[in-house]
């Protein structure tokens, strides 16, 4: 079991979850200039994360099934987040609040260690981002993402990735069939 | 006292530094390629953190005096980092092992607590990082770096904030006298 599965085994144990929401397609669970403090695990489906950059979009990141996604600039500093959080398809989310998930967290040192391993896990994902959008090689970039989450691959249609990615579908559809 | 003046004044009271090191300007702390698993926090100077890409150096952090540097992601997964770390100018760090931080991070829940605070912070300021690569206007990254870390235009040269910032240091100065 890994430790995203097991922190959402805890939860799930401890009945801690205070919503299960559906999402169309297209549907935001969570809109720029709000603020946005929950934890939510994807039990099917996608979404993206993104921010707005001169009428462009700017995803930062990409969830799928069995991943917990959060606005997490706001999650942290309880503050108003520029972030939209959007389905990509039909998708379904647990949620649990921050209150409760610090509680739980906090409860006992099992919990901290398992959290604090999970934080670890998390500062190193950003940083191999922080280096795939420095890379100035679409054919690097792609290949950097494809070795550390070929799932993604799998889970969220090529427009999408291409945008996370910072190249055009055309790119990484050329990309893909070497 | 804030949380990082907190964590470093642990460790001076539980004598854990294991080294101190001095650093003439443009020498290196760590190169590509090499595993490097210790904290450090900078006494006097600036340092900063950078890769190679296509020959081309994309620093990915600036550190100056009262920070904690470290190459982040060979002291998380303890493999070989492709991160350089190079002073700018005479630099004065101390020095502590990965295992000896641990060791005293878990051995209570009060430290345990600290560094999971700290931990979020990390997070945050990398999410805003990556806001930050991601804005598409100069002006827009020098304004977002500028207020949230005003110090560092007083502590390092023109120069390396510009490649950070990634603009010419000649549109740096531009933005700077608004």
């Amino acid at each position: 079991m890994n430790l995203v599965e097991e922190l959402k085994n805890k939860i799930d144990t401890s009945n801690l979850w205070d919503k299960n929401i559906i999402l169309e397609r297209n549907e935001y669970l969570k809109v720029k200039g709000s603020i946005d403090t929950h934890l939510y695990f994807i039990t099917t489906g996608s979404l993206k994360i993104f921010f707005e950059d001169e009428f462009e979009e700017q995803i930062i990141r990409l969830g799928y099934q069995n991943n917990f996604i959060a606005a997490l600039d706001s999650f942290i500093s309880e503050k108003p987040s520029d972030l939209y959080i959007q389905a990509l398809k039909k998708t379904e989310v647990k949620r649990i609040k921050k209150s409760s998930f610090i509680q739980m967290i906090q409860s006992n040192t099992e919990n901290l260690m398992l959290w604090y391993q999970i934080m670890g896990q998390l500062i190193y994902q950003q940083i191999e981002r922080e280096k795939d959008i420095l890379t100035y090689s679409p054919k690097k970039r792609y290949e950097r993402v494809l070795k550390r989450s070929p799932q993604l691959f799998q889970e969220i249609p090529n427009k999408h990735i291409a945008s996370y990615l910072r190249m055009t579908p055309e790119t990484l559809s050329r990309l893909k069939k070497y």
